[in-house]
């Protein structure tokens, strides 16, 4: 099972190319990461971009320019041990590939930021609704008309995750996400979604739209592909991230970055 | 009355010079700030300590290089606007200032980071003890063994504040700080201070020992004099910090900080 497999162990199975698909579920109770890899040249803007937004871009691990091997997961390699990267070039998606050894030089420097995967968990634990993991889906995603705090040439504005459920759920959904500040913490909206510019909610920008049932709310967190944006947002000549899904899993516990 | 002026009115005293003492109990519930100024050369490596080091080294700001207004406090100019400045030049202490005009040029980036004034009013709120302050003391400081990540060359000794109180006492007391995230947050020890390498309580290297009573236990927090020791144990050709007590007042107030 998946979920039984140490981070460990799936990193290496990854490495073997015996691992291809995305980590959902995979390593259950294990930190998944968003990466962003960029050239130093313009990391000190965007880890200015991280501190200034924590809410979208929670810091778990950030290492020296062309180190590969976070202080999260000693023995691993974050170029070989997701399954799957994005290439951009000059701020423009170039390609997808399994394993980004030719292009992660020695300038590169890396960043390793939280994931709603750990709140999940403990949403789950309390009783809480997923939509997207009750109907097989990706959770839906949509850019606000938020600005966030721009760093240096860094912008973006906020994007977000929705996850349905009642009022009286949405009360303990904050109460089980806000131990969770490493990764997202607490919701940065309820309810009306033109309030905090979504037309639609039926077209996300990214993932898939989930099914609201009568008398629930949408809830909304701040989302990690926002740091994707903020790290495009200025034509870079290499950018590399993780694919949509297919996140780097460490050696920490998602108990590990709880405030209480 | 000081703990009734707002940080603007404050600020514009000591840009003016009618105010030159440390600034411990002025503008009651507003958010104090340790101020490091250092090259850009070395930016990213403090950033990166500071992120690796969230406990002593909280980042309340950070400003582009040349920049001095910061977000947190529109209208200020970190030049002019603390009480009294530390001027370092290759990892030694060399004067001590009132204005920093002539130094600040504009390739020095200025970070502001979390103070504990912010949990001492909510500790004093909670009906807890501060030695310190019932004995008109500095607090006391101590450099524990206990070494930071490093980042880049950039290294320091974990620096902790020190508060006796009863054990009962202390239990409150975590409670209480843990809201305080983004100002040192929870305690990092209780109890037997050679369990993190403080040979003598009477000796502090940093502020004044204070007497601890009879069934009282010391209870220790991160202190951002760590940030200090880190920005100077390389030979940077100019480092700028606030002096001791004479801290940075933002227009934030304590509670903005607060995760619950």
């Amino acid at each position: 099972m998946a979920a039984e497999l140490s981070p460990r162990e799936l990193r290496d199975h990854i490495r073997k190319r015996k691992w291809t698909q995305p980590t959902s579920g995979a390593c259950r109770g294990y930190v998944q990461a968003n990466l962003v890899m960029m050239p130093q040249e313009q990391a000190f803007n965007f880890l200015l971009f991280c501190v200034r937004n924590p809410k979208p871009c929670p810091l778990l691990d950030v290492l020296e320019p062309g180190k590969f091997e976070p202080a999260i997961a000693p023995g691993a390699d974050l170029r070989t041990d997701l399954p799957r990267y994005r290439i951009y070039e000059n701020g423009t998606l170039k390609t997808e590939v399994e394993n980004v050894s030719a292009h992660a030089h020695s300038g590169m420097v890396s960043f390793l930021l939280g994931c709603s995967f750990s709140f999940e968990n403990a949403m789950l634990a309390a009783g809480l609704p997923i939509r997207n993991i009750e109907e097989r889906k990706n959770v839906s995603m949509y850019i606000t008309g938020r600005e966030c705090r721009p760093a240096g040439p860094l912008t973006s504005k906020l994007v977000v995750t929705m996850r349905p459920m009642t009022p009286e759920q949405a009360v303990r959904a904050v109460q089980v996400t806000t131990r969770f500040h490493l990764t997202h913490g607490a919701p940065v909206h309820i309810g009306d979604h033109r309030q905090i510019g979504i037309r639609d909610l039926s077209r996300p920008e990214f993932g898939d739209p989930v099914t609201i049932r009568p008398g629930e709310i949408p809830v909304f967190w701040a989302c990690g592909v926002t740091s994707q944006l903020a790290a495009t947002s200025v034509p870079l000549p290499l950018v590399i991230t993780h694919s949509p899904g297919h996140m780097f899993v460490s050696d920490l516990k998602d108990e590990d970055l709880t405030i209480l």
